[in-house]
């Protein structure tokens, strides 16, 4: 079931283990579900009870420890040995009385690293106050350092065979946006067409099928595209209306995200005024992008293009882009925006989302790309436009008319 | 856009700052998705940035705070003042340099709560070891407690409009079954069963659309249903093949979860011999629930009925369910297992799921109930047996045959 050759992982283990050596960390303890399956291929919908990867610096293979039950599905997905899948009982979970970092500080002493220098993914959504509480309780001779982001930065540049797994991705974004665009019409509501995106999305294409995305589709329409995170009502379009979709294809847990704008019927005066902005500025940070540039340098590019036409935007432009679980696409690790200092590498991986809100309506339109040799490519190929959708002819995948 | 009354949300936030009073806590900063969209009505896939509601014990109304971007949302979706909805700037998103807490440190110093016995909630996976770095550097005068769970108890006894909202997720989860179980056919893919499902879940109902549930369908076919946690694959069904379906309808962030398992043609010798055991089971437990009783007594009569066949289950046998988002729909509140006191009421509600997994393969037939007053009824009305699917006649919904 290996997505990748085990000689893959273990060049990415062999990367880590360098980081940790240079930061002082003998025993790195992964908890970002993103980072467990990048290092040993672990996949699972299990990561809402406690689970870790540990990385011992002078140990060929990682620990993996989860609950029990999820044990039969590490010695499925990982290259590990089966001896180094270790579970916990039941009791452990979501339990008062007993914690499951208290089971691994247990391993941890047992095995003789309970005083070693201990490296934690500080601010991961699967590592919470408490889970670094209670190792501090239990190793109380260990010193703990914040090793946030060490594997998230291993990931930033993106393999030949990853870079194949986005462009999958990135078919699956295309089929999705084309079909849930097809489900904006008058008459529809906006929960139908996100279950029209989601069927595409999880569907794939014939060759291969798609993943989970780690965001749901964000599908606001009418006066809530104020607001770029809402996902979606029972809300029945009408002609007038302004739809925000923002969908991924997701392929092995590789994510391509891509925005569109949509009209039902003629759009607003301020659409028809901030699109071809929105665009225009979207292909001029485009063409800057080259390798050696910094994405804040490449940020400026956007501002150059947006201080034409008088609008500045507050947030970031873009993120890294990959592999990855709820809740979030993104890497955390470098940011198109004013003063990151990330430099562009071939085959980086970002999305692209120029995004305006304003109080009553916003545009996205957006694009993924990887960094080239030269330059750059999108995954995607769908119209770099505010789409404009006719309100009433709805044609179903099935030749219906409705 | 509120789905339950104002009072309701008052109701709610009284009984939180009851328990606050009780444990001797002043101000309860909440950063489970569940807890505030419970307490204020927030809903947004915004979860993925720190964000988090403010109740402070002499404050009529809680304060929202979390990325400027999403404060549209918040007012939208919200019934606080528009004074009460905070954003902090963008460059404090997934920056190596600012924290979102020590914007959050500064406002809590700012309004004059620096000092005061402050709740946390320690093992949410929205509120990570950095989030309580920064909050006790910044506020070292605070005392700072664990919460956890605090407001989750809050949620435990469902009022009849949520129930309501939970009969609707039922509909929802049934039909997504129906649909889902229709796919799993020779010459389909896993992926094309668990498309199907997500579309039924969130296209919902003509009457009312549905959510995205807080965990992806599970689909493991094979030798993967030994592992519960595992989605979908590429994999094509094969006649003789086992399949797990574990799903929930979800409708305004309510969940009915529902498992059951299926064979493409003739059951295996384990499957015939364990089907029956685990209906008996779920039989008698369901027959056993009645106000009064503690989860640990209910888990018994489990245990009694397995005894019976000389079978033994380690894992919990459900949990309670409701209100949620990624990555999980149990409350982490009560547990059907040996030793929880949690005593059975009205109203509570409960996935009541006796999986159980073997080397090769697994079995789950699962139902939720609610609490009744004399004893329980269930969410949805699916057959409670091991589904046996016709290999080859699969009819898609358009009324094609292949």
């Amino acid at each position: 079931m290996l997505p990748f050759d085990i000689s893959e992982y273990q060049n990415r283990l062999s990367e880590t283990k360098q980081l940790m050596a240079q930061r002082g960390i003998e025993v790195l303890l992964v908890t970002d579900p993103a980072n467990i399956n990048y290092l040993s291929g672990y996949d699972a919908w299990s990561f809402y009870v406690h689970q870790m990867l540990m990385i011992i610096i002078d140990e060929a293979q990682p620990i993996w420890i989860g609950r029990n039950q999820d044990g039969n599905g590490a010695k499925k997905t990982t290259w590990l040995s089966s001896e180094n899948v270790i579970g916990y009982p039941d009791y452990y979970v979501h339990s008062t009385i007993h914690h499951p970092m208290d089971f691994i500080a247990d391993i941890l002493r047992g095995i003789g690293h309970g005083k070693r220098y201990i490296g934690v993914e500080m601010d991961n959504y699967y590592f919470s106050a408490k889970a670094y509480a209670q190792l501090s309780k239990h190793l109380c001779y260990a010193t703990f350092k914040d090793a946030g982001l060490l594997v998230n930065f291993v990931r930033l540049v993106k393999s030949d065979q990853e870079i194949e797994y986005m462009k999958r991705a990135g078919k699956i974004a295309d089929q999705a946006m084309k079909n849930g665009v097809e489900y904006v019409r008058t008459g529809l509501r906006e929960c139908d067409a996100a279950a029209k995106i989601y069927q595409s999305i999880i569907a794939g294409t014939d060759e291969y099928g798609g993943d989970y995305p780690a965001i749901a589709p964000l599908l606001p329409s009418g006066e809530n595209t104020s607001s770029p995170h809402l996902t979606w009502t029972d809300r029945m379009f009408k002609e007038g209306d302004e739809v925000i979709i923002e969908l991924a294809g997701c392929y092995k847990r590789y994510h391509v995200p891509l925005a569109r704008t949509i009209t039902i019927g003629t759009p607003s005066e301020e659409l028809k005024r901030l699109s071809p902005i929105v665009i225009e500025g979207l292909n001029e940070v485009l063409e800057a992008v080259k390798p050696g540039l910094t994405c804040g340098e490449l940020e400026s590019a956007w501002c150059k293009s947006l201080k034409k036409h008088g609008i500045e935007k507050e947030s970031r432009l873009g993120y890294s882009v990959g592999l990855n679980y709820p809740p979030d696409w993104g890497e955390h690790t470098a940011s198109i925006r004013n003063g990151d200092l990330t430099i562009l590498k071939p085959n980086m991986t970002f999305h692209l989302i120029p995004g305006l809100w304003f109080d009553n309506y916003g545009i996205e339109i957006s694009e993924t790309f990887r960094v080239t040799e030269k330059g750059c490519e999108t995954f995607t190929t769908f119209p770099r436009q505010l789409i404009l959708q006719d309100p009433f002819s709805y044609t179903n995948q099935d030749g219906k008319i409705s």
